[in-house]
Protein backbone atom coordinates (compact mmCIF):
# COMPACT_ATOMS: atom_id res chain seq x y z
CA UNK A 1 0.00 0.00 0.00
CA UNK A 2 1.31 3.46 -0.67
CA UNK A 3 1.95 5.67 2.46
CA UNK A 4 1.93 9.31 2.03
CA UNK A 5 3.27 11.59 4.68
CA UNK A 6 2.00 14.96 5.23
CA UNK A 7 0.69 17.93 7.26
CA UNK A 8 -2.87 18.29 7.44
CA UNK A 9 -3.48 21.85 6.51
CA UNK A 10 -0.57 22.04 3.99
CA UNK A 11 -1.55 22.57 0.94
CA UNK A 12 0.72 20.35 -1.13
CA UNK A 13 -0.15 17.39 0.63
CA UNK A 14 -3.90 18.34 0.39
CA UNK A 15 -3.74 18.08 -2.85
CA UNK A 16 -1.48 15.24 -3.23
CA UNK A 17 -4.90 13.21 -0.96
CA UNK A 18 -7.24 14.47 -3.23
CA UNK A 19 -5.39 13.12 -5.68
CA UNK A 20 -4.94 10.08 -4.31
CA UNK A 21 -8.79 9.75 -3.19
CA UNK A 22 -9.62 10.47 -6.70
CA UNK A 23 -7.64 8.11 -8.22
CA UNK A 24 -9.00 5.49 -6.03
CA UNK A 25 -5.16 4.39 -5.10
CA UNK A 26 -5.69 2.52 -1.43
CA UNK A 27 -2.95 4.35 0.62
CA UNK A 28 -2.17 5.40 4.49
CA UNK A 29 -1.76 8.70 6.11
CA UNK A 30 0.87 9.53 8.61
CA UNK A 31 1.13 13.18 10.17
CA UNK A 32 4.43 14.39 9.60
CA UNK A 33 5.41 17.21 12.35
CA UNK A 34 8.22 18.37 9.99
CA UNK A 35 9.65 21.16 11.79
CA UNK A 36 10.38 18.44 14.80
CA UNK A 37 13.39 17.60 12.04
CA UNK A 38 12.81 13.75 12.93
CA UNK A 39 16.05 11.68 11.79
CA UNK A 40 13.84 8.76 9.85
CA UNK A 41 11.79 11.41 7.96
CA UNK A 42 14.94 13.02 6.97
CA UNK A 43 16.34 9.90 5.61
CA UNK A 44 13.44 9.57 3.69
CA UNK A 45 13.87 13.13 2.46
CA UNK A 46 16.93 15.24 3.15
CA UNK A 47 14.98 18.63 2.30
CA UNK A 48 12.85 17.54 5.74
CA UNK A 49 9.80 18.41 4.22
CA UNK A 50 6.31 17.10 3.25
CA UNK A 51 4.33 15.54 0.78
CA UNK A 52 6.64 12.21 0.78
CA UNK A 53 5.28 9.56 -0.72
CA UNK A 54 6.52 6.13 -0.16
CA UNK A 55 5.48 3.89 -2.82
CA UNK A 56 5.20 -0.53 -2.37
CA UNK A 57 8.69 -0.52 -3.00
CA UNK A 58 9.34 1.86 0.03
CA UNK A 59 10.90 4.27 -2.77
CA UNK A 60 10.57 7.89 -1.64
CA UNK A 61 9.15 9.96 -4.07
CA UNK A 62 9.76 13.98 -2.99
CA UNK A 63 7.69 17.10 -3.11
CA UNK A 64 4.35 17.89 -4.51
CA UNK A 65 5.74 18.00 -7.86
CA UNK A 66 7.27 14.77 -8.20
CA UNK A 67 4.43 12.87 -7.22
CA UNK A 68 1.87 14.48 -8.53
CA UNK A 69 3.61 13.48 -11.80
CA UNK A 70 4.14 10.31 -10.81
CA UNK A 71 0.69 9.34 -10.05
CA UNK A 72 -0.18 10.54 -13.33
CA UNK A 73 2.40 8.41 -15.35
CA UNK A 74 1.76 5.12 -12.54
CA UNK A 75 -1.47 5.30 -12.53
CA UNK A 76 -3.25 7.00 -15.61
CA UNK A 77 -6.34 5.75 -15.80
CA UNK A 78 -7.96 9.08 -14.32
CA UNK A 79 -5.60 11.26 -15.26
CA UNK A 80 -5.35 15.25 -14.09
CA UNK A 81 -2.97 16.70 -16.55
CA UNK A 82 -5.01 16.72 -19.66
CA UNK A 83 -4.71 15.04 -23.31
CA UNK A 84 -2.53 17.12 -25.17
CA UNK A 85 1.62 18.83 -24.76
CA UNK A 86 -0.61 22.21 -24.48
CA UNK A 87 -3.40 21.37 -21.94
CA UNK A 88 -0.96 19.79 -19.93
CA UNK A 89 1.32 22.93 -20.34
CA UNK A 90 -1.63 25.16 -19.84
CA UNK A 91 -2.60 22.86 -16.24
CA UNK A 92 0.77 22.88 -15.58
CA UNK A 93 1.13 26.56 -15.69
CA UNK A 94 -1.64 26.74 -13.30
CA UNK A 95 -0.14 24.36 -10.99
CA UNK A 96 2.76 26.79 -10.98
CA UNK A 97 0.67 29.79 -10.30
CA UNK A 98 -0.79 28.30 -7.03
CA UNK A 99 2.38 26.41 -5.91
CA UNK A 100 4.29 29.21 -6.39
CA UNK A 101 3.13 32.81 -6.63
CA UNK A 102 -0.54 31.86 -4.67
CA UNK A 103 2.06 30.53 -2.00
CA UNK A 104 4.30 33.50 -2.10
CA UNK A 105 1.32 36.06 -2.34
CA UNK A 106 -1.07 35.04 0.19
CA UNK A 107 -0.59 31.13 1.92
CA UNK A 108 2.83 31.67 3.02
CA UNK A 109 1.93 34.68 4.17
CA UNK A 110 -1.75 33.73 5.84
CA UNK A 111 -1.58 30.49 6.53
CA UNK A 112 2.54 30.38 7.82
CA UNK A 113 1.58 33.59 9.86
CA UNK A 114 -1.59 32.33 11.60
CA UNK A 115 -0.99 28.99 12.08
CA UNK A 116 2.33 27.03 11.16
CA UNK A 117 4.16 29.73 13.11
CA UNK A 118 2.72 29.03 15.76
CA UNK A 119 2.47 25.12 15.60
CA UNK A 120 6.29 25.10 15.00
CA UNK A 121 6.67 27.74 18.25
CA UNK A 122 8.18 30.28 15.42
CA UNK A 123 7.04 33.23 17.79
CA UNK A 124 4.02 35.78 17.00
CA UNK A 125 1.81 36.18 13.65
CA UNK A 126 3.13 39.31 12.01
CA UNK A 127 -0.23 41.51 11.13
CA UNK A 128 1.74 43.51 8.36
CA UNK A 129 2.31 40.27 6.62
CA UNK A 130 -1.34 38.59 6.94
CA UNK A 131 -2.65 42.03 6.21
CA UNK A 132 -0.95 41.65 3.09
CA UNK A 133 -2.16 38.45 2.49
CA UNK A 134 -4.98 38.87 2.46
CA UNK A 135 -5.15 41.82 0.28
CA UNK A 136 -3.35 39.95 -2.05
CA UNK A 137 -6.18 36.99 -2.14
CA UNK A 138 -8.52 39.42 -3.67
CA UNK A 139 -6.64 39.98 -6.70
CA UNK A 140 -5.84 35.96 -6.80
CA UNK A 141 -9.79 35.23 -6.40
CA UNK A 142 -10.65 38.14 -9.52
CA UNK A 143 -7.89 35.89 -11.47
CA UNK A 144 -10.05 32.51 -10.93
CA UNK A 145 -13.04 34.33 -11.94
CA UNK A 146 -11.67 35.87 -14.75
CA UNK A 147 -10.76 31.74 -15.57
CA UNK A 148 -14.22 30.76 -14.81
CA UNK A 149 -16.11 33.29 -17.14
CA UNK A 150 -15.25 31.30 -20.16
CA UNK A 151 -14.42 28.29 -18.79
CA UNK A 152 -16.13 25.46 -16.92
CA UNK A 153 -13.08 24.67 -14.65
CA UNK A 154 -9.67 26.50 -14.58
CA UNK A 155 -7.56 25.02 -17.25
CA UNK A 156 -10.83 23.99 -19.70
CA UNK A 157 -14.05 21.94 -19.76
CA UNK A 158 -13.04 19.41 -17.48
CA UNK A 159 -11.49 19.10 -13.37
CA UNK A 160 -7.71 18.65 -13.53
CA UNK A 161 -4.57 19.35 -11.65
CA UNK A 162 -5.14 23.15 -12.14
CA UNK A 163 -8.39 23.14 -10.20
CA UNK A 164 -6.93 20.72 -7.25
CA UNK A 165 -3.96 22.92 -6.97
CA UNK A 166 -6.07 26.08 -6.26
CA UNK A 167 -8.95 24.41 -4.16
CA UNK A 168 -6.40 22.99 -1.47
CA UNK A 169 -4.59 26.36 -0.54
CA UNK A 170 -8.11 28.03 -0.53
CA UNK A 171 -9.43 25.04 1.70
CA UNK A 172 -6.76 25.95 3.94
CA UNK A 173 -7.23 29.55 3.97
CA UNK A 174 -10.97 28.95 4.72
CA UNK A 175 -10.38 26.74 7.84
CA UNK A 176 -9.63 30.26 9.32
CA UNK A 177 -12.11 31.84 7.77
CA UNK A 178 -9.99 33.87 5.29
CA UNK A 179 -11.69 33.24 2.34
CA UNK A 180 -14.27 36.33 1.19
CA UNK A 181 -16.48 33.89 -0.84
CA UNK A 182 -19.33 36.08 -1.29
CA UNK A 183 -17.41 38.87 -3.63
CA UNK A 184 -16.56 36.40 -5.55
CA UNK A 185 -20.05 34.08 -6.38
CA UNK A 186 -18.50 32.37 -9.46
CA UNK A 187 -15.38 31.04 -7.65
CA UNK A 188 -17.61 29.95 -4.49
CA UNK A 189 -19.88 28.25 -7.27
CA UNK A 190 -16.61 26.24 -8.97
CA UNK A 191 -15.58 25.57 -5.20
CA UNK A 192 -18.87 24.25 -3.86
CA UNK A 193 -19.19 21.12 -7.13
CA UNK A 194 -15.13 20.41 -5.93
CA UNK A 195 -16.40 20.56 -2.07
CA UNK A 196 -18.89 17.91 -2.56
CA UNK A 197 -16.68 15.61 -4.03
CA UNK A 198 -16.48 12.68 -1.86
CA UNK A 199 -12.21 13.17 -1.94
CA UNK A 200 -12.59 16.89 -0.70
CA UNK A 201 -15.10 15.96 2.01
CA UNK A 202 -12.90 13.49 4.14
CA UNK A 203 -10.29 16.08 4.16
CA UNK A 204 -12.82 18.89 5.45
CA UNK A 205 -12.93 16.49 8.64
CA UNK A 206 -9.36 17.14 9.81
CA UNK A 207 -9.24 19.28 12.45
CA UNK A 208 -5.52 20.88 13.74
CA UNK A 209 -5.67 21.62 17.86
CA UNK A 210 -6.12 25.18 19.09
CA UNK A 211 -7.61 26.03 15.71
CA UNK A 212 -11.37 25.64 14.72
CA UNK A 213 -12.81 26.41 11.76
CA UNK A 214 -15.95 28.30 10.74
CA UNK A 215 -19.36 26.81 10.46
CA UNK A 216 -19.52 26.91 6.82
CA UNK A 217 -16.05 25.33 6.07
CA UNK A 218 -17.36 21.86 5.73
CA UNK A 219 -21.06 22.94 4.63
CA UNK A 220 -20.97 22.20 0.70
CA UNK A 221 -23.79 24.60 0.56
CA UNK A 222 -22.18 27.54 2.43
CA UNK B 1 11.02 29.17 -35.26
CA UNK B 2 10.50 28.63 -31.28
CA UNK B 3 10.79 32.04 -29.22
CA UNK B 4 11.65 32.45 -25.25
CA UNK B 5 10.96 35.73 -23.62
CA UNK B 6 13.94 35.69 -20.74
CA UNK B 7 16.38 37.27 -18.27
CA UNK B 8 19.64 36.47 -19.10
CA UNK B 9 20.49 36.39 -15.12
CA UNK B 10 17.34 34.48 -14.08
CA UNK B 11 17.92 30.50 -13.53
CA UNK B 12 15.07 29.60 -14.60
CA UNK B 13 15.26 31.02 -17.82
CA UNK B 14 18.93 29.76 -18.04
CA UNK B 15 17.98 26.57 -17.16
CA UNK B 16 15.42 26.40 -20.40
CA UNK B 17 17.95 28.29 -22.53
CA UNK B 18 20.19 25.42 -21.52
CA UNK B 19 17.82 22.74 -22.77
CA UNK B 20 16.71 23.98 -26.47
CA UNK B 21 20.29 24.39 -26.90
CA UNK B 22 20.71 20.58 -25.62
CA UNK B 23 18.19 19.40 -27.55
CA UNK B 24 19.59 21.47 -30.83
CA UNK B 25 16.35 23.49 -31.34
CA UNK B 26 16.59 26.29 -33.35
CA UNK B 27 14.50 29.73 -31.23
CA UNK B 28 15.01 33.05 -31.00
CA UNK B 29 15.55 35.21 -27.42
CA UNK B 30 13.81 37.78 -26.58
CA UNK B 31 15.26 40.09 -23.49
CA UNK B 32 11.88 41.13 -21.35
CA UNK B 33 12.62 43.34 -18.50
CA UNK B 34 9.59 41.41 -16.93
CA UNK B 35 9.41 44.39 -14.00
CA UNK B 36 8.36 47.09 -16.27
CA UNK B 37 5.18 45.31 -16.49
CA UNK B 38 4.64 45.67 -20.81
CA UNK B 39 1.25 45.22 -21.98
CA UNK B 40 1.53 42.80 -24.60
CA UNK B 41 3.70 40.81 -22.57
CA UNK B 42 0.78 40.43 -19.57
CA UNK B 43 -1.56 39.06 -22.67
CA UNK B 44 1.51 35.96 -23.21
CA UNK B 45 1.26 35.34 -19.08
CA UNK B 46 -1.26 37.00 -16.88
CA UNK B 47 1.86 36.44 -14.05
CA UNK B 48 3.79 38.58 -15.77
CA UNK B 49 7.33 36.85 -15.77
CA UNK B 50 9.40 34.53 -17.14
CA UNK B 51 10.48 32.13 -18.93
CA UNK B 52 7.49 32.42 -21.61
CA UNK B 53 7.78 30.06 -24.44
CA UNK B 54 5.83 31.34 -27.48
CA UNK B 55 5.67 27.68 -29.35
CA UNK B 56 5.69 27.79 -33.58
CA UNK B 57 1.74 28.29 -33.49
CA UNK B 58 2.49 30.97 -31.05
CA UNK B 59 1.02 28.93 -28.05
CA UNK B 60 2.45 30.44 -25.21
CA UNK B 61 3.94 28.03 -22.61
CA UNK B 62 4.34 29.56 -19.43
CA UNK B 63 6.51 28.52 -16.02
CA UNK B 64 10.05 27.41 -16.40
CA UNK B 65 7.90 24.19 -14.79
CA UNK B 66 5.28 24.12 -17.99
CA UNK B 67 8.44 24.50 -20.45
CA UNK B 68 10.50 21.64 -19.41
CA UNK B 69 8.20 19.25 -19.53
CA UNK B 70 6.77 20.56 -22.47
CA UNK B 71 10.13 20.12 -24.28
CA UNK B 72 10.55 16.69 -23.06
CA UNK B 73 7.41 15.60 -24.28
CA UNK B 74 7.48 17.41 -27.41
CA UNK B 75 10.79 16.93 -29.01
CA UNK B 76 12.15 13.34 -26.71
CA UNK B 77 15.30 12.92 -29.02
CA UNK B 78 17.50 14.01 -26.06
CA UNK B 79 15.55 13.33 -22.90
CA UNK B 80 16.12 15.20 -19.69
CA UNK B 81 14.20 13.40 -17.23
CA UNK B 82 14.89 9.70 -16.62
CA UNK B 83 14.14 6.85 -18.25
CA UNK B 84 11.44 5.41 -15.85
CA UNK B 85 8.49 6.86 -13.19
CA UNK B 86 11.66 6.53 -10.01
CA UNK B 87 14.08 7.90 -12.43
CA UNK B 88 11.92 10.69 -13.09
CA UNK B 89 10.77 11.27 -9.82
CA UNK B 90 14.55 11.38 -9.06
CA UNK B 91 15.24 14.65 -11.29
CA UNK B 92 12.15 15.76 -10.28
CA UNK B 93 12.94 15.95 -6.76
CA UNK B 94 16.03 17.84 -7.42
CA UNK B 95 14.69 20.14 -9.93
CA UNK B 96 11.89 21.09 -6.89
CA UNK B 97 14.90 21.16 -4.46
CA UNK B 98 16.74 24.12 -7.06
CA UNK B 99 13.78 25.55 -8.14
CA UNK B 100 12.21 25.93 -4.70
CA UNK B 101 14.14 25.43 -2.05
CA UNK B 102 17.70 26.53 -2.87
CA UNK B 103 15.77 29.53 -4.36
CA UNK B 104 14.09 30.76 -1.47
CA UNK B 105 16.95 30.03 0.77
CA UNK B 106 19.84 31.49 -1.62
CA UNK B 107 19.32 33.27 -5.06
CA UNK B 108 16.15 35.40 -3.50
CA UNK B 109 18.48 36.51 -0.85
CA UNK B 110 22.04 36.88 -3.27
CA UNK B 111 20.52 37.85 -6.54
CA UNK B 112 18.11 39.37 -6.00
CA UNK B 113 19.25 41.34 -3.27
CA UNK B 114 22.42 42.40 -5.70
CA UNK B 115 21.31 42.39 -8.67
CA UNK B 116 17.75 42.49 -9.61
CA UNK B 117 16.77 45.00 -7.05
CA UNK B 118 18.93 47.61 -8.09
CA UNK B 119 17.30 46.32 -12.18
CA UNK B 120 14.26 46.81 -10.76
CA UNK B 121 14.61 50.26 -8.93
CA UNK B 122 13.76 48.15 -5.38
CA UNK B 123 16.05 50.30 -3.18
CA UNK B 124 19.17 49.25 -1.87
CA UNK B 125 19.78 45.45 -1.34
CA UNK B 126 19.53 44.22 2.37
CA UNK B 127 23.36 42.89 3.62
CA UNK B 128 21.42 40.96 5.90
CA UNK B 129 19.48 38.92 3.64
CA UNK B 130 23.00 38.80 1.18
CA UNK B 131 24.77 37.41 4.56
CA UNK B 132 22.12 34.97 5.24
CA UNK B 133 22.29 33.84 1.38
CA UNK B 134 25.78 33.41 1.26
CA UNK B 135 25.65 31.28 4.82
CA UNK B 136 22.94 28.92 3.11
CA UNK B 137 24.75 28.17 -0.32
CA UNK B 138 27.40 26.07 1.94
CA UNK B 139 24.52 24.02 3.35
CA UNK B 140 23.47 23.50 -0.49
CA UNK B 141 27.27 22.89 -1.96
CA UNK B 142 27.73 20.35 1.00
CA UNK B 143 24.45 18.30 -0.12
CA UNK B 144 25.33 18.55 -3.79
CA UNK B 145 29.10 17.10 -2.96
CA UNK B 146 27.21 14.24 -0.98
CA UNK B 147 25.28 13.32 -3.78
CA UNK B 148 28.63 13.53 -6.31
CA UNK B 149 30.09 11.14 -3.86
CA UNK B 150 27.73 8.47 -5.12
CA UNK B 151 26.88 9.49 -8.34
CA UNK B 152 28.48 10.69 -11.94
CA UNK B 153 25.42 13.87 -11.89
CA UNK B 154 22.96 14.66 -9.50
CA UNK B 155 20.38 12.11 -10.29
CA UNK B 156 22.38 9.35 -11.11
CA UNK B 157 24.57 7.96 -14.08
CA UNK B 158 23.76 10.89 -16.77
CA UNK B 159 22.95 14.38 -17.06
CA UNK B 160 19.52 15.30 -16.29
CA UNK B 161 17.46 18.66 -15.78
CA UNK B 162 18.74 17.85 -12.45
CA UNK B 163 22.41 18.98 -13.19
CA UNK B 164 20.62 22.02 -15.20
CA UNK B 165 18.34 23.03 -12.96
CA UNK B 166 21.65 23.29 -10.37
CA UNK B 167 24.21 24.31 -12.79
CA UNK B 168 21.70 27.67 -14.21
CA UNK B 169 21.48 29.14 -10.30
CA UNK B 170 25.45 28.77 -9.80
CA UNK B 171 26.03 30.38 -12.95
CA UNK B 172 23.76 33.44 -12.08
CA UNK B 173 25.95 33.58 -8.26
CA UNK B 174 29.06 32.71 -9.90
CA UNK B 175 28.35 36.11 -12.25
CA UNK B 176 28.49 37.75 -8.88
CA UNK B 177 31.38 35.53 -7.52
CA UNK B 178 29.33 34.38 -4.88
CA UNK B 179 30.44 30.48 -5.01
CA UNK B 180 33.46 29.55 -2.55
CA UNK B 181 34.35 26.89 -5.73
CA UNK B 182 37.60 25.80 -3.78
CA UNK B 183 35.97 25.16 -1.01
CA UNK B 184 33.96 22.37 -3.15
CA UNK B 185 36.40 20.46 -5.33
CA UNK B 186 33.72 17.88 -6.38
CA UNK B 187 31.49 20.71 -6.41
CA UNK B 188 33.56 22.32 -8.94
CA UNK B 189 34.74 19.47 -11.45
CA UNK B 190 31.18 18.48 -11.96
CA UNK B 191 30.29 22.44 -12.87
CA UNK B 192 33.79 22.34 -14.84
CA UNK B 193 32.32 19.13 -17.15
CA UNK B 194 29.02 21.57 -17.10
CA UNK B 195 30.75 24.91 -18.30
CA UNK B 196 32.04 23.10 -21.06
CA UNK B 197 29.58 22.31 -23.00
CA UNK B 198 28.39 24.50 -26.09
CA UNK B 199 24.92 25.16 -25.18
CA UNK B 200 26.29 26.50 -21.32
CA UNK B 201 29.47 28.67 -22.94
CA UNK B 202 27.17 30.61 -24.87
CA UNK B 203 25.13 31.57 -21.72
CA UNK B 204 28.34 32.56 -20.03
CA UNK B 205 28.64 35.22 -23.00
CA UNK B 206 26.02 37.19 -20.97
CA UNK B 207 26.49 40.86 -19.64
CA UNK B 208 24.30 42.67 -17.78
CA UNK B 209 25.06 46.89 -17.90
CA UNK B 210 26.73 47.63 -14.37
CA UNK B 211 27.85 44.03 -13.70
CA UNK B 212 30.95 42.92 -14.42
CA UNK B 213 32.06 39.02 -13.63
CA UNK B 214 34.92 37.80 -12.11
CA UNK B 215 37.71 36.39 -14.35
CA UNK B 216 36.83 32.88 -13.78
CA UNK B 217 33.43 33.16 -14.76
CA UNK B 218 33.73 32.19 -18.16
CA UNK B 219 37.09 30.08 -17.78
CA UNK B 220 36.45 26.26 -18.40
CA UNK B 221 39.75 25.55 -16.34
CA UNK B 222 38.65 27.93 -13.53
Amino acid sequence: MLTLFHSPLLPGCRKIRLMLKEKNLPHQLKVEDFWLRRFEFFALNPAGDVPVLLTEKNQPIVSAYAIAEYLDETFPEVQFFGNSPNERAEVRRLVDWFDGKFDREVTQLVLFEKLYKRLMGYGEPSSEAIRAGKKNILYHLDYIAHLLSSRNWLAGEYLTLADISAAAPLSSLDYLGDVPWEQYPSVKEWYALIKCRPAFRELLEDRVQGFRPPDHYTDPDF
